[in-house]
């Protein structure tokens, strides 16, 4: 793969930070499959002095590499590019160092997200926001919503998981003036991966493993913020959502189920339909599935999303729907898509693999 | 356990039809633990002349009894009462023949879970319903909402797994006239059993061992009708339901999260769940849960149901949650709640184990 | 359930140490469907204090006891007998010191199974076995092997939950002589309960939830020396057992493959299955299973064990197999067994349950 | 990938046959992504007529092809290269038929896998193999094992998914002469795609989905030959295999434990490892794990295998375990490799992938 990339003209040094994640190792797995980068170094802090692969052994035999602290200068020093996947209050500082030594940042924790200042404040707080003029700067990146803007940038917030999921389900809805109100319900459904890998009752197998339970509902869940905020973009004006996640027994995958009303109580399902087509009619990640039921299983391991829209005209509501893996295109994969149109590559490259179903 | 049960001087002979469906199983499991009842014959039409316990091996060492065809004069004769398990449409005319010969019949299929004829032909038409004098006769086996018309009953339709689930999420809010909407949200969660044992590509576990995914959305699913009538009930006003069925890869287990908007925007969280404590003060098989998330885990294989309410402020949406086992509080579990309350016994007969968690 | 206890004159107050672990979950579940059984005591170090049913959602609406410190004298004054699940190590001094009060103790730990002291400091050392007197009073408590003993006993050694599934497997074929050997192979598949409730990367869902892996292999697990001493009393001679436990994504269930070779290579799959047969014939819990296929699932939740035995006639092996479920007759419901037969009752007294398949 | 791919001047066209199965889809997906491959046409009898992606959701988006009967004319005419993932007995006509027309086959059936044409007849009899000459011309497609004559081979009989595991782990002792015994058993667990998409109930969720279980023990599963037929040929000598397969509830994934004695009573660890770690040494998809102990999750969706082997000294007995995807290395990736082998390619072109952990 080097040679071809070196055929090419560009290969890109990159750095993973919070490699011992789960995000962390589906950033090292596309970074280890994409033609035009090179991973150059991989940082975490606990396991710093292990090796990659001790740490995580489905790397054995794939990449050897240690890991190691970060240090803004000596990442700055080796990697043009950084993947931050590190836990949200943690990243901002890093991203902020990193910035400042004229690298670009793609950051994968909530930090950048939320554009408004005060809304980071009620939702992270109580401090404010460390770095505003960042904030200021960085792109929120869903490329499906926000292409033009990410080429280029420096620096990237990469979308949370169900934030994904729900904005890809319900924007093309809501800037089609298709929904009515302007506060919609979405109800989440997560694998438990999307819970990390530190050690919790939550992730322990014995009790999660055949049930499904909700957490974090009517408001407790951080991701609200950012859906309001796309979602109201979307819409042109501000929108309440509801949100209700909720973990079942799987490793990886998200289903969002949003619902609202439609504007127009005459609209029918076939204009519902064909504004997701035509919203996604280009997209190279993104299918309106033909039987309108997205299944998380047909898209795990990717950085693809399934999306539909249904009417249930008898009840006057309007269900969209997404499947997607919490860690491709809702963490890892997003974030190398972003990547590749901040560089001005092909969007799909190193990402073009089909889901291994089953 | 026999000699207990005659020691109180009653033992009551059954039979359960439809007995090699999962259903069906749960029903001989519980009929073979109860103090009172004894298990007269078992019906199931393409493994007659078989031995249960070769159709279930999980019996094998419990229970040996021959499969047989029905019968209703043979049924009649050996049994008092039947417990019917088969799939709707099969039901109807195996019930009037019981109920003919003098035979109290729990029946678990939707055929006379209706009341209105007219709702009957819409769903499950476009026939007519075949026995409407019966449909008349017939009490919805939801011992929280209709114990009283349990008492004594000759016929009981016992409820659908989803509508037992939303039902006792909502019901209680409705009846305490707490929504405002005349119209839900139902986003159901299931395990696989729910589709039973026949074969079919959605049962597949190479399909939906690991993923999650709607099916029968926006409408599509027949245990529409039977919220909104029980729902309309409580509120005493007609109620519309929008219903997403999702299954997860889990053997048994139903969550309902419910979605309504309050009457009076400025109800509290206490309020609503003060009515929810009213309401199942002194139910023997559903609890209000302190930390207010259901978990299907922990009421798995029992007939009791966890219930939460919460109030999202921000977005003026009420949620109402319910955990239940499919299996046991949406199926054999009530059924055999409905006999006691029919029978004049002890509500929790038979019934009284506690989930084997984990 | 009181009532029918005190009618027969029998109601004995047990207590439950180590109650917030998964095996002690079980005991009091088992506690709380028992007749001749009234839960006095549960006891927790770390979690003393809280009520039970906020440790275990899953008991709430069915028990609500408060989590107390562990005391010898408070706890010998308010029950007859105890449960003991505490980790191995832990109990020996809890047990001496509930014996030494007159009390019956049934050790769910492995500190009073191996009846030889060398090998406890072989394998639980370096320091020697605490209470060697106790030691030699303790009963190794499966009854299907030590039914005389338990009668009466005061302290009952319940088995490991692999030994319990590999000793019902084997043990009928080596008292009857059948097997050559003195070395036999255990491959043990268990459901990720066994583990425990604390936290490990080992149990953490998304590293062992969709996958199989081997531990503690070749020598290195410690029901090792258990399943030789037992399986060597049934033999009349010294066994070496080669023991290799795996775990399945599953919370409950252990199938043990155990691999020897006849003793006759003219035996017959008839004859192995006669002795079988033979040995378990009067067993209220031990299934020889029709089709020779024991499943996990089919014993679920239960005290029960589906065993049986193969002729690989052109590899000159003999396979015996086993299926328990590792809380049930693994653990907590084995103990409910030995204290019925300790107390001199009916021995299927509270364990007449039927697995709640699926 | 076209691109490429014609820029170093090679692209095949193939066709996948048996296209509507597991096998067939894993064969899909690795072909989209291999950039020496063309899919020309993809074939499946009762799905004739069907886009690919109504077949396989998960494709929708990346891939939409007709599905066509077979007939030998046309995919000659199309593909120069054909994989065939036909059930035994149906594929052998078809092989003939392409390699009869000059084409190279790939067929993942067993109907070429044994050498032996007795060993056909006696295992997949009674009539004799159809097709001796073409027997005699088939490469068994291990390329640990064969890959000398795998170069230019026009029909490689790729392996079992069962039969891969165990000879990774057990023919490199076999080879090196450190094992003594000419009988090994092999214990072997799979996930449930093994089973393929066909319906049944031993592969209904609700069966298996929550326990573990064996099948087709003792002599009853068809990869034992092929099992000894090639352990057999790294010994040296005749191997008998006893070999018991366990399905466990997850989608994909074989471990095979393979227990076989020591030839020299004084070996040591170090020596049996030594022998892995030389023959693995320069091999790009196996990987002898530094713990020791093999994970079916570290492999999942990849064409790799984790190896290891222990010593049980006090048993006496060698412990070799492998790890592998049962539809990856297991059946489609290494069809890919043998097709890689086959043309002279570089063996890990389109199956460079690193598994999606978690």
């Amino acid at each position: 793969m080097r040679h071809d990339a070196f055929l090419h003209g560009v290969v890109m040094r990159v750095a993973v930070v919070g490699a011992s994640g789960y995000t962390g190792a589906e950033l090292v797995r596309l970074c280890v499959g994409h033609p035009r980068l090179e991973l150059a170094a991989v940082c975490a802090e606990r396991s710093a002095g292990s090796l990659i692969e001790q740490v995580f052994p489905h790397l054995a035999g794939r990449l050897s590499m240690e890991l190691e602290a970060f240090d803004a200068d000596r990442i700055a020093a080796r990697a043009e590019t950084v993947l931050c996947a590190l836990p949200h209050g943690q990243s901002a500082r890093v991203v902020a160092e990193l910035v400042a030594r004229g690298r670009r940042v793609l950051d994968l924790s909530a930090d950048f997200r939320l554009r408004d200042p005060a809304a980071y404040a009620e939702w992270y707080g109580p401090e404010a926001h460390p770095y505003p003029e960042l904030l200021a700067e960085a792109v929120y990146g869903l490329p499906e919503l926000h292409r033009a803007e990410l080429a280029g940038a420096r620096l990237v917030a990469v979308p949370g998981c169900y934030p994904t999921a729900a904005i890809l389900a319900a924007a093309p809805l809501l800037r089609a003036g298709l929904l009515a109100t302007g506060s919609l319900i979405v109800d989440g459904k997560s694998g438990v991966s999307g819970a990390g890998r530190g050690l919790a009752l939550a992730s322990h197998f014995a009790e999660v493993g055949e049930g499904v339970r909700p957490y974090k509902v009517a408001g407790g869940h951080r991701h609200t913020p950012e859906m309001e905020q796309e979602l109201g973009r979307a819409a042109g004006r501000a929108q309440r959502v509801s949100f209700t996640p909720q973990v079942v027994p799987m490793s990886r995958g998200i289903l969002a189920s949003v619902y609202g009303e439609p504007r127009d109580p005459s609209v029918t399902s076939d204009e519902l339909r064909a504004a997701l087509d035509a919203f996604y009619r280009d997209e190279p990640f993104v299918t309106v599935v033909e039987n309108g039921l997205p299944d998380t299983s047909h898209v795990r391991g990717t950085n693809r999303a399934h999306v539909a829209v249904h009417l249930d005209k008898r009840a006057g509501r309007v269900l969209a729907l997404a499947a997607i893996d919490n860690l491709g295109k809702g963490a890892a994969g997003q974030a190398i898509q972003c990547l590749n149109l901040a560089c001005g590559w092909s969007e799909t490259e190193g990402l073009g693999g089909v889901a291994a179903f089953p």
